[in-house]
């Protein structure tokens, strides 16, 4: 075999070179000087990772960057969960799974919550997969910001494959969403699982170029988010509608979010799957926005199928 | 058939007197003169209930006691994940669920959380069974008040079968544990759930006594409670360990209470599931106690297994 295929060591090396960078990367666009705490942590059947947190900054109230590459044999219930057939006769394979995972917490509620998280997962018998995504939560909903975000996702996804965007789209739409709420989770992004070589009919190297992609794609579009929304003033009003939705977000993460659920259930490691939630989070029973505000014109907009790349 | 058994428009009318008479004592030990609002709702395929919430009274911060009897066809998937056989050739039978729940997050943090839940689920097949339980969050343990709260729970149960409180200790101590935290949620009580006449041996009239009993005890248990802590005072240090220890309880409801999940993805109210949710939680990446102080004590005694009624 001539044609060498992008080996796993480089994946994962590669992600671990993507976390140094998006933290240098939100550490300036900061600007308050507060650093990323950076946790080394093994795991006892192989593999292990790096969460970084970076708490009490200038933007950043709360902000994880997490790297792990996680290694050994598999287990049934994995592989029954991942759907993979395997045979009771013969020994399990061994997995891989590798990622780079972010949330990050704003101070201002005029600045939106963002999502990020790219992975890839192999098995020894030779299945492998890359999933990946990036989502924004606007506490409030500016819809040229919303545009302009998707907008930059659709470049990225336009490089690789016209149909990522659209199909992408539709599938954060449908992930980042809390049906005890009947409410997505922000103004989405893209969400993508599974991307193979046979069903997108493009090489190994091809999908990893399109991964590398979104991992560099996100402190550029971050940054221009915050940029526009930073100097905003904002009051009390503002701050009790942050937390009310920054309850929503726990919600979806622990109800619903499946790579929450699967690491809470299969013994991962609790700090860094759980710094995805927010510093403060509030609940109020029956709580309705005033009518006419821009609170109920952010619910009125958190709907599925919505064409935010033309707004 | 001479001996009439107790039927289900009695069970369900009781729970409706039940939550009454624990919202009047609950406000009666709140002090304040704020009452609990009521809101009825239906549900469109049969049955519904009535939720009360009390909010910014002087020892409650927030307190929910919902009334429910939900009735209608049952589905394929509610049988499988009760575990019920059903032939797919003959139409599925009726069933009703009815209950009283509680979830009391005080303002105090010396004061405890309390859970109460007493249910009845029966099938149009002649099946039935009855749960509920009891359990006590304190933010931090007082040993002697913990022993008084399970003595309490012991006298209930003694009045009804010798082997109850010991069972259904160990049950709350299984069920309210967070795997993810190796932690128990709080000091335990009581849990049961699928009490029959056949497996305990005992009438139907005999099992819904002791639930009335398990009903009936609330108010009186969670008063002695309040009355040794209300007047403790507190400052910010145990504030912020009261927003984290909120920030646990809101990771076992959202994650492992089956109630809330089964709730929550078969389409019940939510925001009479949600109830439960702490006025305000906080989150903090690798918290750990001061060595030594009130906090590292209480995580100490998060363990199952602790004979508290000896305390």
């Amino acid at each position: 075999m001539i044609e060498e295929q992008v080996k796993s060591q480089a994946i994962e090396a590669w992600f671990q070179g993507l976390q140094a960078r998006i933290c240098k990367g939100l550490e300036a666009l900061d600007g308050s000087g507060q650093l990323f705490r950076a946790d080394d942590w093994q795991r006892s059947e192989g593999g292990g990772g790096r969460t970084c947190v970076l708490s009490g900054g200038e933007i950043l109230e709360k902000g994880g960057v997490a790297f792990s590459a996680v290694r050994g044999p598999s287990s049934e219930p994995m592989l029954r969960t991942l759907q993979i057939p395997y045979d009771k006769e013969k020994p399990l394979p061994q997995f891989l799974a590798t990622g780079v995972s972010i949330v990050l917490h704003p101070r201002s509620p005029e600045v939106p919550i963002i999502h990020k998280n790219v992975r890839y997962f192999e098995l020894s018998n030779g299945i492998w997969w890359f999933g990946g995504g990036i989502d924004l939560t606007p506490h409030y909903i500016d819809e040229s910001l919303a545009g302009e975000f998707h907008r930059g996702l659709e470049l990225v996804c336009e490089k690789h494959k016209s149909s990522f965007y659209p199909r992408f789209k539709d599938w954060a739409d449908d992930y980042f969403y809390l049906p005890h709420r009947q409410e997505t989770r922000g103004i989405g992004g893209i969400f993508f699982d599974r991307l193979k070589s046979e069903s997108e009919d493009m090489s190994k190297e091809a999908l990893w170029a399109f991964v590398q992609d979104v991992g560099d794609a996100f402190v550029p579009l971050y940054a221009k988010q915050v940029e526009a929304c930073r100097s905003r003033s904002f009051g009390e009003r503002e701050k009790q509608w942050q937390y009310l939705r920054r309850g929503r977000y726990t919600e979806f993460n622990l109800v619903w979010d499946r790579g929450t659920k699967f690491g809470l259930q299969t013994g991962g490691r609790t700090e860094s799957i759980l710094m995805s939630l927010p510093p403060q989070a509030q609940w109020e029973y029956m709580h309705s926005p005033e009518l006419g505000g821009r609170e109920e014109a952010t619910l009125a907009m958190l709907k599925k199928g919505i064409d935010w790349k033309s707004k």
